[in-house]
């Protein structure tokens, strides 16, 4: 069985560069210890490895169908899931008096990781059911959490998130959703969903749909959206108006159903109101930011394990000689052997490993924030839209270049690698689009605060900068890291400088080159920083950990040398105030 | 139905920009007017778009089979060739002594561009077949041409290329097929052969199969492989010795069956030689040539049909507002009003049409070069790998982007989008990797001829961006190119200057990096060479053909500001001789 995630990569970023034993300062986690992270994330790589993984071929293949009204799963899914369940994974993140582990956040993360690697489709269901659970201990009434959350964390019921509309994707404002007001308090919920992502299933005793949904009479466009509970089965056992209109069937990712749903076309879907009304956007977006998190955290995990599969063809399959090999009667080398294929493997290691350094680093903010930590709960905000998309692109690019690893292999279905890179394509789209998160980061969170979460970032740059200064080893890259860093504020401090006197869609044009280029920087920051911590190991070790520690600082030389000069050419261009696709007339297109 | 290339880009290609026409020159196509290629044009657009288009998805889903030893295809597969071969399509660019319509090639590539964009997968079997015919005509005897050639020109026969093995990819040094010679002349062969596109299916009377296979006691390596002829059913109506063990499943391009192939497990498949011994690869280079330039079409066509479908969905999809539209009331907008949508419709009109001229461009010089000018011969040698590479490059990242404007919608199998996705990333693997195409650029293809294609490149580009110069609206543009050139020719000296001392291993390190680079150049050009064929006539123009000109210029500038620039850091990565990759230990990866 191939391996999907390195465990002592996953205890290189938590331990050795987070450092997740200090958030057991925080009361909830008091008395944890590192052996009790450790074992949790043992038992989750087994049964990743021995229940999920095995079935993410399958999911692909016999993917869930609708039939007479009902969806078709195979059977093993459901079993997988009740191991994960059983476990009680799900429980992670959750505080102890609520019945959950009490875990560092982080660490709740680097469980998910396994199964974002083993079976991506398949934690669909438990990703939800999780966030669906955080949300409702943070906004939902004690009698809702009373009611909702035990069965969540027990594994027996699960959730969604109830956004999307036909005609309203991206653009909440106009979701047609009503809720109309009842005399006993209650909720009836009339509207069509679309892309709801395990919408409907036999997996669990019940689904809790989250749904937004607008009071008639409220203010128009966002401000008049308000969240509801509206569960498929109600309490006294019946069937509450949802109705599965079909499923969607999508390219890759197809273990998770994705639905069209339809509530109220029999008088009225029974819901309940979760927060104030007409604040529906506020309550969700706690749900939709750990969504975006694990949506790059799945990104990630599905580029590392790409990758791993590529390097382990790279080191049996045997093809070609060196350049300066001229005699051919010497026997074929290993693939690994020769220099473009190295190239590849390293592009995809410093974007595999790179992206799941940042969604650990980023969650840790989370854990930072709980302690106290008023700077990180700013830079966490500027990160979210960093930590969904960079992993969504440069994962998907991981998954691109597995496939020409394997050659025409990777492109048969006999290999794992087309699926992940089919499964990869859908992560910059759900849970807010490319160009959503540029939009939030450039126009939300940058100027948010004061610029706050953004002067945070360069002063922990800067730290990290120093330090690898001093180590001659490291100092190239603590220049390049410095160099970036200047460039990407001098632009952001030309581009806000510019902001009022251009107007909003000038400053925002180029939004998504914006995010890029911030997520190339933030990552050759986590990049120096694993060096940094690599370096100083490297002396003492050898053996295998030696291999694996120059590999961290080979792999930050390969991102700070080919890929983070990107950001001149995108610096240049930002701060120009390019209009070229702002003023682009729509007939000439 | 939807466009899937539009004729007036074409036309635009072919007879403003590259001037085929005056081919008419040449004798072999002595008397030929506009008229007469466009017609062709128009018959070709007709049949691929009503014959063809209609069967691409269900080619997807209703993919070939193996069943019982042979191969089952959906029967209207058939019905769309013969179309085709019955309107004679496939011999285009033959000369007319040899039963053809004597076209240019550049002509025939236009042709070949409408099948690839309707149906690139039922394409193969045509291309490949063409590719026989032309390698044969060049390279067989009078009696191979007069036995294999007629029927392949009237559509009766198809052909293939059987280069890989099962342990031979990439590494054709290492093919173990043998051929045995027989006192009659003939040959038997013995081996496997892996790869092999069109290999086995019934949509023909036979399959030509052009075999690379090694004389026992010839030399070591590519030096002792020799080509042979070996047909599927032989003269006397019996069946060769040739076995289909399987059927390849692959990710996309799905309608072209894909096979391993058994040669001699009966006692030997009868071959014939074609012509020296010890010479295949030379000859089969011939085919190879003409089979590299064809993906590159393909991969452009399909990254242009994606952009059209993509366009398409922009213009009618309504959603959200502009970012200083406040009113929530007011109408949610078509999506292709947003700066970002557009941004990426131009990105991907940049690369769709930049991809479709610079295979255009390339095909051109075919026909300068028969026209009897050497320096066209070298700048096609040249540009090969980079018209194989860069469309797929780029046409694949156009059918990302099109999936992405799309959102939700283009991740299901609904839209075409996802397919043409599928399909295009087989283009950077067959017809010799990414990675080989760098190789032969940077290893063969610029040092030959004392550097005569790169001379003849720059010399092409100096008298481009010499008359943009002259041009108000265009000097912007004249200037970027020139500095893009410049950089490159100096980057590509310091190399050749450096690459004695460095060895093979590091002159060659980064040759895929110089590939994407050089071919941006390229393409900027060729951006620029139409700009001017725009600009010149956008004063007499109006309307649509107006607003078709203005999109030249809008995309070219597109390209040289938001694209070209990345050239920067990869000459700076390239004139370090940068060792990371080459240097990078495989048990650090």
């Amino acid at each position: 069985m191939s391996t999907i995630l390195r465990p002592r990569d996953l205890a290189f970023m938590l331990h050795d560069v987070i450092g997740v034993e200090r958030f057991a300062n925080h009361p909830a986690h008091a008395g944890q210890t590192r052996a009790d992270y450790d074992q949790i994330l043992d038992l989750a790589e087994g049964v990743a490895t021995r229940e999920w993984a095995p079935l993410a071929a399958r999911l692909d293949v016999e993917e869930p169908a609708f039939e007479n009204g009902r969806v078709r799963i195979i059977p093993e899914a459901k079993a997988a899931l009740d191991a994960y369940w059983a476990a009680g994974f799900q429980t992670a993140g959750f505080a102890e008096e609520l019945g959950g582990m009490g875990l560092p956040f982080t660490v709740a993360q680097g469980v998910s990781a396994w199964f974002n690697a083993a079976n991506v489709s398949l934690n669909g269901y438990a990703m939800l059911s999780v966030g669906v659970g955080a949300m409702l201990a943070a906004h939902g009434s004690e009698s809702q959490i009373a009611e909702y959350l035990p069965p969540i964390l027990e594994g027996r019921w699960t959730g969604t998130m109830c956004l999307s509309e036909p005609q309203a994707g991206s653009g909440l404002a106009d979701i047609r959703t009503r809720a109309e007001e009842q005399p006993d308090g209650t909720y009836r919920l009339f509207g069509s969903k679309m892309w709801i992502s395990g919408g409907e299933h036999e997996l669990s005793e019940n689904i809790v749909h989250m749904v937004l949904a607008k009071i008639p009479g409220g203010p128009a466009g966002v401000k008049g959206i308000s969240l509801f509970i509206v569960p498929k089965i109600l309490a006294d056992g019946t069937r509450n108006d949802i109705r599965l209109i079909g499923l969607n069937h999508k390219m890759g990712f197809r273990g998770t159903t994705n639905c069209a749903l339809n509530f109220g076309d029999e008088g009225g879907a029974v819901g309940w109101l979760v927060g104030e009304k007409h604040n529906g956007l506020a309550c969700m977006f706690h749900m939709m930011n750990e969504a975006r998190i694990g949506v790059g955290l799945g990104a990630a995990c599905l580029g590392y394990t790409g990758y791993l599969h590529a390097l382990e063809y790279a080191k049996e399959r045997k093809q070609g000689r060196a350049p300066d090999m001229k005699d051919p009667t010497s026997p074929p080398v290993p693939i690994i052997g020769h220099a473009d294929v190295k190239r590849m493997l390293l592009q995809m290691k410093s974007y595999a490993e790179g992206a799941l350094m940042l969604v650990l680093y980023g969650a840790s903010l989370v854990d930072e924030a709980r302690l106290g930590d008023e700077g990180a709960a700013a830079l966490l905000d500027l990160m979210t839209p960093i930590m969904k998309s960079w992993p969504s692109e440069y994962g998907l690019r991981a998954n691109e270049i597995a496939i020409q690893v394997f050659g025409g292999a990777g492109y048969t279905r006999d290999y794992p690698v087309e699926r992940l890179y089919r499964d990869n394509r859908l992560n910059h789209i759900h849970e807010g689009t490319r160009g959503i998160q540029g939009m939030d980061l450039l126009g939300r969170k940058i100027p948010q605060g004061g610029g706050a979460g953004l002067h945070r970032l360069a002063a922990a740059i800067e730290a990290t900068a120093g330090e690898a200064a001093m180590r001659p080893g490291l100092s190239e890259l603590a220049e390049s890291l410095r160099y970036a860093a200047a460039r990407a504020m001098k632009t952001t401090e030309t581009m806000t400088g510019a902001a009022h006197a251009a107007g909003p869609a000038a400053y925002l044009a180029n939004a998504t080159i914006y995010l890029d280029m911030l997520g190339h920087v933030a990552v050759a920051w986590l990049w120096l920083k694993q060096a940094l911590v690599a370096e100083a190991a490297l002396e003492g070790a050898s053996g295998e950990e030696r291999a694996f520690l120059s590999g961290k600082l080979t792999a930050a030389r390969y991102f700070h040398r080919y890929e983070l000069p990107a950001i001149g050419p995108a610096c240049d261009l930002l701060e120009a105030m390019d209009r070229t696709c702002l003023d682009a007339a729509p007939e000439s297109l």
